[in-house]
């Protein structure tokens, strides 16, 4: 034992050593083994090529083996094509047309049971209410205690979570079956209950874990004949690219609307866009609204395929120029309408938060919230109480295809003679006009909307508001119809006005001011069909989103504020004082790292505390030069590797052999053999580029974002030995034939004591790293100590970097992660008392601190005007860097 | 003068020492530097600002001097916003609108002169012939004459530069008045001729021109009262934002199409995207959009804001089903078409330089070469002649309008008494049916497009490609009503088919193949004003990018690689060899650099022989310890201010001074007048962080991309001292009274001769540099050696680098720039034929490369079958890495 432990140190020190010389002569080492790893994989692979097409041409030597030989080729082709982009695209948006068709399907049954339920109990009005009301509290109760149950992930929009994902966060349990099912079960209840909810957030979320679990069953098929060397660079890149293209596939087959939903995912998730992965989005989304509508086809909804909320305004004259202004009006409304709801929404939550009282109370009573929210809605919308004013029986749905109607309520200014057919009847009450109807429907379901979004439920906020819109964009119509009677219009031809088409425009301005998106108004026309308003609602979009930006978050980071999602922040040109902060100002200075001499302990060690999902691998304590990062799962393979059984089992083979040696010295072939198998063994550990990305994937066989998860296999250190079947599985995948390696040796067997191991442990613990089989990333991100807070900013957006290293001369001084600069921007911003910048910030920049500036200004010359004295000059750099 | 300049030099090394002591060192004195000058600058900024309303209230001390105050503050709010983004983008909307109605207007009358002379001439064929030829001739020789000799840069398209110019890559006079000038007289000129041209591409030019002049022309007025700190830094990344929005404004205000222009610019021009500058497209082309469309009402041609080209299909039914199959073969057709057109277009253009005798020609008659093309093409469209039988006496606007019609044409297979009225007549030959004269104005007008857009005027391919797609798709269309008299549909009710319909998938299909854009069909929407096909649109743009993308670049990419412009191409991930490229393997490792301890000689002989936009400042030639990088210019201004005219004359006041205190010992105070003074000169020479842009912005005044020119002012050395007026503007610069300093000196006078300048200029360069006044940029983007070519070049596009220095533990061992990458990109694709990669590649990709490897192996297979030797084992590593 002793000697063939010392050749190995010996041989792991020259190693080192070996590593130890220069970086410039490790990369060109590096080179070479990898081209020597290449040249033997290449001809292994050529050997077992030769013998599988020898064996073909054996067992067929007839002219059908070109047949044969092109079918395997073939069969080889198609399942290598499995793993392909377009495959799993197409697959994506099947699935997902058919998640939202089946959803849509329940829902519209679930409202039509409580339809029936109130219609059929029409002779008491007091079982009528309970009807009316039991009903959505039980479904909303149901929806929050199995999402609670099943995944707690589940509630809310998705689009906040995915914004962070997608930006490359690590967010636990976001994406599993579980959560999916959870998403699914609850917002079909959830809608079910004829709240006014959204689906569009949630179906983002959906669609998101449709991707990813799609992802980890094709991976099960494809892949096989995939370069193991790729696979990591590829799919974490690749997984990425499949999660935007599955938001746009989320918003596309929830509206049937292919190019809204790209835009629309892309403006809501992203902050930089490649362009290259457009296609992909459109792809997808663009199969999945068609697979959507032709369902409805097949189902006989429909005679073909056609929008969903079809609009039949007039096409040879959709507006006056001169209505423009009344466009402009509803754009700049709706800004300060969608600011207040974000702002309510965030105020009701912050304010069940601060009650701690209340709060209390509702964490140990968790369906009691959602249920008083319910009760409170489904009373107010009662058809015979007070819902009678505000159209109360209407379904979401219902709403919308009344308000985007062609015909004019109103005319001549009260609500007249006009026949009301189907559900436009619902607007009509006998003692109020339309106006009061509207106007009461906008203010009740506005703080509805906002109080029902805060329910624990999977619900998004995006239809809702978008009908709250349509109703704001119709009392204008309606109003601008009643007081234009004969149209605007001068040159003899009356064109009347079309209230629908400002209620299409309401509800592209409401919700675009809500969400910070200028693609509502593509989703409007793709949702009606009609693209003859596309400038009345661009403008109204384009200024609603100016005054919304300008006063609050989009509802998708205030959501992030709330629930204080790791995300990134903007950062704005406006904000001068960022150039002065610098790096060194925000680093972590006291870096765990890895040396490369050190031993398996301190390995041990560091990843006992250290938490980062990389660690950095310097040349010693002393120089603190920086070589390189190591993915932690390598840095535990190696671990488990160092005290894993087959280890173990080569020890005691070894020194069973030395028992023999030393009994008898006659037996020279055995030791021959065990000799041979050393030098064999070692061999394999010293082949690096091949294998190099097997550890990783045995420690996390997940293909999908391994990095999105922490493995928590050595957390308890003492547990780590008893892991022996990764242990065999690593064998397995270094050596060609495990079994003839370690397991067949028969006079071998596992018979050390648990302390026998234990001290065999500490020995290998105190043993030096071996590193080569371990994946270093030689180039990994490092900024100086100077590189100012914005660059640093833009790199790490861009890149979506999670952390980076911060040399000096090559020397590693300090870390900065994505945690340490979120707090440097937000820190600073929080003063001015900004915290998420919006894109079209600078109208409020501008306005903000130069107005501050201003009034600071002013109010110093007016002391100086009234006191008469001088003003101090030693307090002069606050509201003078303002002005600047 | 012996003893102060050795004062100064000692002063001198000081600072150097003090700069080479450390780079930590060096940042805190930076910063210390920087906030003393910050208090410095704050309290010199509140003197003046106290004086100025010590004046106001001097001036005026009644009541009034409140609304005084306001009133300056409110002028100077008005000019600082006069720089505000959104400004600036409602007047390029504004101006572009304008330029684009003009320009329509006067190629509207030149198209309807042609007309006239054509139908005035109806007596004889002979004259009709020849103002029918004469006409375009005439028209597109000048254009081509007029765009050689104003502005050479001006012809063709524009979008591929712009898609360089938006990478960040410097092209000389790109974006000049006289661009500007020849780009709107040439294609107004070249459209007018009714030549097959189009006017999107050089629209998204003229765009950017018109962005970059009226930055200009704004940088006047706003920017005086911005930070100078922030201006670089600002100006740089802001500049490609607006012109980005410049490129959505140019698409938006040619079609009328806000989204699509924003969508299609971004597609075409961009490789990543920030969402953050996304609604600045929106806002601008949807104000352009909104005037064009304004200035048509104004002017009558319109009764309101409508689409451009309106159809006006039937909403109820657009189409059914079962005629998918029918548009997703004109998307796979137009695919393939749309390739045909980029190679035929390619092939043209190598054709005619490959021979070198044609070549040799055309290039001394300039003008031949445009003539020729056009008295073909005319010769052929000769409505009395051959362009009977292909519509040939329509507009490219006329044709489409027809093209576009809701009407059938064909009926019962035979092209029967269907009324053809106005336009629509020319399709309709008395001895051929529309088929033939469809089939023929495709066939003819491919070609001819192909060949137009290779004449040297502005002009683009866009129009007329969607014009052939049109007929395309109106071919089918009729061929389908033919097919199906009735309708397809079976339920009872009639449906017919609408050939319609059809001719705008086609159209959005053939022009998405060819520019390889997906949102032609946003476009296409805008353009007619119904998406009620937007799912056969969608359907056949995607399968028409499918295929044009497995076969050919796009137009662009193509017109790329004919000009050879610096663009990096596309990195996929098929390409698995890059991995195995490092920045080692591409680097230059001969950089030039400038070390702390440099002299004037050295900075003087680097920035004769180095060209690139900074320079590397390392420790010294020992360390190579990498300190950061100098901008060019930074270099030239020190360099010019050491031996500029003030310094001069500083140097002769001392030695006047020297002289007048040998003669008389008594003149003590003018001695201690003199001693101030240089004191004064040394403290401004320290002073880093305020005046450290202030030599940039002297040198180069333009405010708009400095950095796309290269500023020759030090490029002939011997030049530099003559440059009297910049030496005292830099005075100026630095010093508060610039008079008093120097020039009001009365007794010191430049009696110096040529022969005294020179040799004091050369006791000059030998000083060692004082890099004090120099900006440093601390952290220039760095790589170590080993980092891959794919993250290099993933980093170089997503930050828009121009250069990487790579170093290795802090030593600068090389530079990577754009050329080299781009080198290496190139010579690695070109091996296997692919050079420019469009994103829909991966079909390619796996298609060839895959089948490239089965094929190889089936050879090899074959090979051993047919010879029954055993392969050789040394040549494996190719065929097998493709197939890895």
């Amino acid at each position: 034992m002793a000697g063939d432990g010392t050749d190995q140190r010996a041989l792991q020190y020259e190693q080192t050593l070996m590593y130890g010389r220069y970086t410039q002569e490790l990369g060109v080492y590096a080179k070479e083994e990898a081209a020597r790893i290449r040249e033997e994989a290449a001809y292994r692979r050529l050997v077992t090529e030769r013998s599988r097409s020898l064996d073909l041409l054996e067992y067929d030597k007839s002219r059908c083996a070109k047949c044969r030989i092109c079918t395997v080729h073939c069969q080889k082709f198609l399942i290598s094509r499995v793993g392909e982009d377009w495959i799993f695209l197409i697959l994506l948006g099947l699935v997902m047309a058919l998640v939202s068709w089946v959803m849509d399907f329940c829902i519209a049954l679930c409202l039509q049971a409580q339809k029936w339920m109130y219609g059929g109990l029409d002779s008491n009005v007091v079982l009528q209410y309970l009807a009316w009301v039991t009903y959505p509290v039980v479904l909303i109760s149901f929806s929050a205690g199995f999402t609670h149950i099943v995944a707690p992930q589940a509630a809310g929009s998705g689009i906040p979570e995915m914004k962070t994902i997608l930006r490359g966060v690590v967010l636990k349990e976001y994406l599993t079956l579980k959560t999916f099912v959870a998403k699914v079960i609850g917002l079909t209840c959830a809608l079910g209950s004829g709240m006014p909810l959204g689906k569009e957030g949630p179906f983002v979320h959906i669609a998101s874990l449709c991707a990813a679990l799609l992802s980890k069953f094709m991976s099960l098929f494809g892949g096989i004949y995939e370069d193991p060397n790729l696979i990591g660079i590829k799919n974490e890149s690749r997984n990425i690219e499949m999660l935007a293209a599955a938001c746009a596939v989320g918003v596309g087959c929830c509206f049937a609307a292919p190019i809204g939903g790209v835009l629309f995912s892309i403006e809501v998730t992203s902050t930089f866009f490649a362009v290259r992965n457009y296609w992909r989005g459109f792809f997808a989304a663009t199969f999945s609204a068609f697979i959507f509508r032709v369902l409805a086809v097949w189902n006989r909804d429909e005679e073909t395929i056609t929008a969903l909320f079809k609009t039949r305004f007039r096409l040879d004259f959709p507006f006056d120029l001169q209505e423009l202004p009344a466009f402009a009006v509803i754009g700049i409304a709706s800004g300060f309408g969608g600011a207040l709801f974000v702002y309510l929404n965030r105020l009701i939550v912050q304010f069940i938060r601060k009650q701690k009282a209340i709060n209390k109370f509702l964490m140990k009573k968790r369906l009691l919230y959602p249920a008083l929210v319910t009760l409170l809605i489904s009373t107010l919308t009662f058809p015979p109480g007070f819902g009678q004013f505000m159209a109360g029986q209407l379904t979401q749905k219902e709403s919308l295809v009344t308000l985007l109607d062609n015909r004019t309520w109103a005319k001549q200014g009260i609500a007249e003679e006009f026949e009301y057919i189907g559900h436009a009847a619902a607007w009509k009450h006998p003692q109020a006009n339309v106006f009061i109807t509207l106007v009461i429907f906008i203010v009740m379901k506005f703080w509805m909307s906002a109080l029902a979004t805060t329910i624990p439920v999977p619900c998004g906020a995006f239809m809702p508001v978008f009908v709250i819109g349509a109703a704001f964009g119709r009392l204008v119509g309606e109003s601008m119809a009643a007081w234009f009677p004969e149209g605007i219009h001068s040159d003899g031809v009356v064109y009347s006005i079309v209230p629908g088409g400002y209620a299409v425009v309401g509800a592209a301005a409401l919700s675009g001011a809500v969400t910070h998106t200028v693609s509502t108004a593509v989703i409007v026309f793709e949702l009606t069909g009609q693209i003859s308003h596309i400038l009345p609602i661009m403008i109204a979009v384009i200024l609603a989103n100016a005054v919304a930006q300008s006063l609050q978050p989009s509802i998708y980071d205030s959501i992030i504020r709330i629930k204080k999602l790791p995300y990134l922040p903007e950062l704005g040109w406006g904000h001068h004082e960022k150039y002065n902060i610098r790096v060194e100002d925000i680093m972590v200075r006291d870096v765990r790292y890895i040396t490369l001499n050190c031993t398996y302990r301190d390995l041990h060690d560091v990843l006992l505390t250290e938490r980062l999902k990389t660690l950095a691998l310097v040349e010693s304590t002393e120089s603190m030069i920086l070589l390189g990062s190591i993915e932690r799962a390598q840095l535990q393979a190696l671990l488990s590797q160092q005290l894993g059984r087959p280890r173990r089992l080569e020890y005691l083979r070894q020194r069973a052999q030395n028992e023999r040696k030393h009994s008898s010295i006659v037996s020279t072939p055995s030791s021959e053999e065990g000799n041979h198998k050393a030098s064999h063994e070692v061999r394999f550990q010293i082949s690096t580029e091949e294998s190099s990305f097997s550890p990783t994937r045995s420690v996390s066989p997940k293909p999908l974002k391994p990095a999105l998860k922490r493995h928590s296999v050595v957390e308890r250190g003492t547990e780590i030995p008893s892991n022996q079947d990764s242990g065999i599985a690593l064998k397995s995948l270094f050596c060609a034939h495990p079994e003839a390696a370690a397991v067949e040796d028969p006079d071998v067997d596992d018979d050390m004591t648990m302390r026998e191991i234990a001290e065999w442990e500490e020995l290998q613990l105190d043993e030096q790293v071996n590193f080569n089989n371990c994946k270093i990333d030689p180039a990994p991100f490092q900024l100086v100590e100077r590189t100012s807070l914005h660059k640093t900013h833009t790199i790490f957006s861009l890149l979506g970097l999670d952390h980076a290293y911060v040399t000096s001369i090559g020397r590693l001084i300090g870390v900065v992660s994505l945690r340490e600069l979120r707090k440097a921007i937000e820190g600073s911003v929080t003063v001015k008392g900004v915290k998420v910048r919006p894109p079209l910030a600078s109208f409020r920049d501008s306005g903000t601190s130069s107005s501050d500036a201003e009034v600071t200004e002013l109010h110093k010359l007016w002391n100086r005007h009234t006191n008469l004295t001088l003003p101090q000059d030693h307090q002069p750099s606050d509201s003078d860097e303002k002005s600047q």
